[in-house]
């Protein structure tokens, strides 16, 4: 089969590797039907993370069961799923309590993960997936053509997006800022909507995703960054800052932001992959009771609850996509992303 | 009048200071019946913090009021009042949202508050209280002897036990860990059994200091720190860690400690003044999913949920308080808790 490699900085190639073969039992291989590129895909794209040695890469797809081990029984050949952007086996205490990112057995697209098992790269037309019965959730009929990329984001962008709202306490009446406008910053705000927030402040210098961020449910759009920014939130709420803020970055710039939009005991949800802001400085939040939680998002514990919403049509997050390219031209897709050119690529096969 | 001034380190002295006078309008003056040394007091008196010229010290009071300012009306003359360890309107913005300790006019004990008002330190004869409406909370009626050490620590440490436990979302079937045997840490304990968790561990090397903490309601002790402590914590919580982790103390070594103890996706909160350990490790919170929430306690907006029931008798938070002495040896109860012969060291003039 052929599957995207990553070789070095901005040189992902669509070349042929191993066919997937069953081999633990509890196992599934899936012919893929949709992937796509994540802005954490940048990151060895860029250089900003080293690749030592080519490796697989992409996290994030749907598609359709073609052979399942013995051991499998909640999901079967022909079902159509999703799997999140790890796999787990939603049995150990981590998966129970709702974090199945921190799954004893799982682990990560693309390499071996803690029982040991290899997992194919997403960005492929099929994959091994471990603990097929944790892992994958399936739709109960086929859907449409025009669902895939809604379903899509449940691997990954909604239930992060999603994540970051829970994290920072968003509910009816909260007042909310996302920091971010890419596909999860959105997919953020569509969270933030979705659960209730009474006003929500998208941070976004880019029409096209303002446009995006006003039609999932923003209610004011601040371009500004900076001091710049957090004067502009302070003045819009009552010269203290937002209930919540949604952290969608991951940079030492956006998270500084984030703190201090977040008014005295307010809260900030972060999902951006820290990358050059390791550090939290923790005499001002112990002074502002500004608290600050998230992290690697379980999406598998949310597929369940955000899925019925997407197919009754309710939830389109798939908007995020405004471009779709061949799984063969994934180096396009990296391009296009890393120049700002789309905010997400979807690929198919 | 007297009061105690902190000339350097290790050096505190009962000595005389100017009476104090109504001055706003919206001021109290109250009759100090009982106060008491603070853990935070000891920062400046270790020299940890510097102390460059003599300053008013103490933060925690209760006492009687003896005049009032014409603007002052929830209050009145003959009081017993409670004051929290800071001064607040309790009408801004802030104090509304339940953080009362960011109120946009209120400030510390012993120096100018943000509205400009002298408060002198709560270790003396008598104390100005800036903002008495917002600050004071009087009790129904005249608080038996007996009563006094139990509502002093709604001032702060019991307060700030609480506000750990309140952060670190401590509820029913809650598994938590209290990092720190001081009053604070054992106040934690306190507050943790109250609000209903299922199991409370308190790290303690110190027999007294277990000893009470079991009274509170502690169900394991857990002697050792470090590796030690976190993988003992681990064993004990289905190899991963508790849901709460509640930081009493405010050293970098205890946030590591606290940090550690946490299972994915569980919630640190912290109430240790934060010394020596400013930066919290964000790859670390963001791979577990362990949120960090806390600071300086909104003590003032917990006293009316936690009076009933130190009035009623069913919480005795003072049983913190394991030494007595006259105000006048203020400078003998610094070094009791400094040497750590004493928990907490309760002042009457």
């Amino acid at each position: 089969m052929h599957a995207a490699v990553i070789h070095a900085a901005h040189d992902v190639r669509f070349e042929s590797v191993p066919d997937p073969v069953l081999s633990t039992g509890g196992d599934a291989i899936v012919r893929v039907v949709a992937s796509c590129v994540c802005g954490s895909d940048l990151w060895p794209y860029r250089g900003v993370t080293e690749t030592e040695e080519p490796k697989r890469i992409g996290h994030e797809f749907v598609g359709i069961v073609e052979q399942v081990g013995d051991d499998v029984s909640r999901v079967k050949v022909g079902d159509f799923v999703i799997a999140p952007f790890y796999d787990c086996d939603m049995t150990c205490v981590n998966c129970r309590n709702g974090f199945s990112t921190s799954c004893l057995e799982g682990g990560w697209w693309g390499a071996d993960d803690r029982s040991g098992a290899f997992a194919d790269g997403g960005q492929g037309e099929f994959v091994r997936v471990p603990h097929a019965d944790g892992s994958l959730v399936a739709t109960p009929e086929q859907p449409s053509d025009e669902l895939i990329p809604h379903l899509l984001t449940l691997a990954d962008v909604m239930g992060t997006g999603h994540h970051a709202a829970v994290s920072a306490g968003v509910g009816p009446g909260k007042t909310v800022v996302v920091v971010g406008d890419g596909a999860v910053g959105l997919c953020a705000v569509l969270a933030s909507k979705r659960l209730g927030a009474e006003r929500i402040v998208a941070m976004s210098r880019h029409e096209s995703r303002q446009n995006l961020a006003t039609r999932f449910g923003a209610t004011d759009i601040v371009a500004e960054r900076g001091d710049e920014g957090v004067d502009a939130i302070h003045a819009m709420f009552d010269g203290v800052g937002a209930d919540c803020v949604l952290e969608c970055v991951g940079t030492k710039e956006s998270m500084d932001q984030a703190l201090r939009s977040a008014r005295p005991g307010g809260q900030v949800g972060f999902v951006g992959v820290p990358n050059g802001g390791p550090e939290l400085p923790m005499r001002r939040m112990f002074g502002t009771n500004v608290g600050v939680r998230g992290g690697v998002a379980p999406v598998r514990n949310y597929i369940e609850e955000l899925l019925p919403e997407v197919l009754s049509g309710s939830l389109e997050p798939g908007l995020v996509f405004d471009l779709e390219l061949p799984l063969s031209e994934v180096a396009e897709a990296y391009s296009a992303m890393d120049e700002r050119r789309a905010i997400k690529v979807l690929l198919r096969p």
